[in-house]
């Protein structure tokens, strides 16, 4: 579990992950900012793997509408490449769902867009079904909110 | 914006909502303490629509990882059936986007199941897309997090 010691390893560690799938980021020195900001709200649990560290995962969590518990989202799982197909995401994984559970969440959902078969195929595996009760897709609809729109 | 005098009447409107589509509902009472907690808590807004009132929109706000700003999550959105096709929810959703925009959010996202095809209209129209940045379709998965799981 990091602490606000690791938020350094674990903004590289987000920076260079998005660096990886042409994604924005601000910088690692921006992110460790903000990662300090999150640790200390209350509302996020940051877990690392391996000594390095090689990989994160990144829980939100917040009161459930529907029921008395806590709903946690995933927000980030990332492993280094050179790590990779050797059970760190899914152990990553399953501490983050055995963490979620004790911390009082009865639900965890995580977005996903569909190419990334590696992750959800993980995701399934670890019982994660992007259909809701009746069958149907759910999908994760989203918009900048920018100042003209 | 409903303030907690209003938490009886917007969990009477989530408890109708859940009734309708056959979801499971813990009851108007039990809601309205929910809705009494998260009000108070901050993270959520709640916005009503007419004198009754007939709508309702649940926007729950955390801060953003990538971005200095919040992420804004629509929750929930709910039109009465008496009032459907007169731009009601329309109205509610462009009233959140300001809301969301106002108090700091620079992105807002919604869960959407496929064969919810009016709400999915609604949100297209309003310039939202269920397609990331190079065209993928964004999937929510989730899981109950059981003591047993």
């Amino acid at each position: 579990m990091a602490s606000q010691a690791d938020a350094e390893a674990v903004a590289q560690l987000l920076h260079v992950f998005n660096r990886e799938f042409d994604e924005p980021t601000p910088g690692a020195a921006v992110l460790a900012a903000r990662i300090r900001l999150l640790i200390d709200d209350g509302d996020t649990a940051i877990l690392l793997s391996g000594e390095e560290p090689d990989g994160v995962a990144v829980l939100r969590f917040r009161r459930a509408i529907w029921s008395e518990g806590l709903e946690c989202y995933l927000a980030e799982l990332y492993v280094v490449p050179r790590r990779r197909g050797q059970g760190v995401g899914r152990a990553l994984m399953e501490r983050a769902m055995c963490y979620a559970r004790e911390r009082g969440a009865d639900s965890m959902d995580i977005g996903v867009d569909e190419p990334d078969t590696v992750a959800r195929a993980l995701y399934e595996s670890l019982g994660f079904s992007n259909r809701s009760g009746d069958g149907a897709l759910m999908f994760v609809y989203e918009r900048e909110l920018d100042a003209a729109g």
